[in-house]
């Protein structure tokens, strides 16, 4: 781990780090923020997944995040939402490539080199943190916002032990039946759909529910929300599989920070509450 | 006025225009946070004035202010700081020219052409402020960061009954002392230092105190706290001039949002609690 930058925020500790990856065969940067309670020990961690083109730094700018971490006394942690760099393969579009891993193991050329957030968020990550922070391991949630909400409700759904908290900001909930997933699936996972069922919150919670409580937020004035986001299909999954789910339908509210940093304050006592 | 962009944030609206000032002789950009208690008539207004290089958007984006202000019921305007475009001068610096405007009115030649910052803020916005929402400009007040703090501390010890509160992070407060300052004033005012005491705070409230209670809050681990900013400078002239002040030096915070962010709530609820 080197070392990129560190800052004192609401009296607890953000830092910036770079590691080689063995998962991405990359140098991969992620943040950690540490609130002040874990002087007295180990904190609950809780994992924050960003959407298209971003990185690191917006939640933590932007998320108004830290105020409420700091007061519940939960670190989080955010990753990049790909690997990056002169030698992994791009695209010219936003929504492809860098900056747009879509939390999956890509199996076709020429991503299935770099790309494989989802092997890198699950499983070597956590060892990273696991062995350089004050995280108690036991007591993990995620969350994330549009990209990073479809990455957050599919890990939380695979993975229902590890992240036993869930809930997402504008997520894409459907990506077999919209363009954004349509056109990332068909580049990373080939043609054929059977393979992408796995990747796709609204068919993993129909094959199997979690326990936990899941709660989104999506804002009415978000120019996503009729192509990209439907998260009436996400409701009406969860209804049919006995998915306990709080959608809340901000009227007025976009898809930007603004939208997410007003609401950032319910999603972490929701987490809070549950992890204890 | 140009409608530029809107966003609901809080429950309130952020809403950003573009109009052509006839002080700077340009188009000049400023945001406005509305609370949602304007709903039931005007509110008090509060002025945000940024630091070096930044723009409405810092603080809007990173510094935690909505949730505060809309909580307390307070309208905030955020300006730019400086007249831009292609016509306006510049200096390849990022501490003179475009993005540096110091909140003073520039005598010298090629900047006394648009730089009159202080001109601006004080006689032309607030009219432009008054006409189109829901203020009540009997009850305004002022802070800001860095050069936005000394603009906040100038502006009030000169026009108290104006801005009848006033707090300030991590301020220049003796530019006349410090490389930011002497470099500016030299620029924009010329080598005559008499004419530079009115844009120094230090200056200022050595002749006339205000009788409001001034907050400031320092970051110990600010990188510019030893050569431009100076806090004990400041300190020494309020005692001296029998100005209240409140300076809290913060251990571990450097001069980034990070830093503001987190004391944003204790700077709202002064200016809140005086204005009423």
């Amino acid at each position: 781990m080197t070392p990129v930058s560190t800052f004192k925020s609401f009296d607890g500790t953000l830092s910036v780090h770079d590691h080689d990856s063995a998962v991405t065969g990359t140098v991969m940067r992620f943040a950690v923020f540490v609130p002040p309670q874990a002087e007295n020990g180990p904190v609950p961690v809780l994992w924050y997944l960003s959407g298209l083109t971003c990185n690191w730094s917006n939640v933590m700018e932007k998320g108004n995040l830290q105020q409420a971490v700091a007061r519940h006394g939960v670190m989080v942690v955010a990753p990049d939402t790909s690997p990056r760099g002169e030698g992994v393969p791009d695209d010219d579009a936003y929504d492809l490539g860098q900056g747009a891993g879509f939390y999956l193991t890509a199996t076709q050329a020429p991503w299935s080199q770099h790309f494989a957030m989802d092997r890198y968020i699950t499983g070597e990550l956590p060892d990273i943190i696991a062995a350089n922070f004050p995280a108690d391991m036991s007591r993990q949630g995620i969350f994330g916002h549009s990209m990073g909400g479809h990455g957050a409700l599919t890990l939380h759904l695979k993975h229902p032990g590890t992240y036993q908290t869930c809930s997402a900001f504008a997520p894409i909930v459907a990506p077999m039946q919209v363009p954004w997933g349509e056109k990332a699936f068909s580049a990373y996972l080939g043609e054929d759909r059977a393979a992408w069922a796995q990747y796709d919150a609204c068919e993993l919670v129909r094959q199997q529910a979690s326990s936990a409580h899941i709660l989104i937020d999506q804002g009415m004035a978000d120019n996503f929300l009729e192509d990209q986001l439907k998260p009436d299909l996400f409701e009406a999954a969860c209804a049919e599989a006995g998915q306990k789910l709080t959608l809340r339908r901000q009227a007025g509210y976009d898809h930007s920070y603004y939208f997410i940093s007003t609401f950032m304050d319910d999603h972490i006592a929701h987490h809070a509450k549950a992890l204890g």
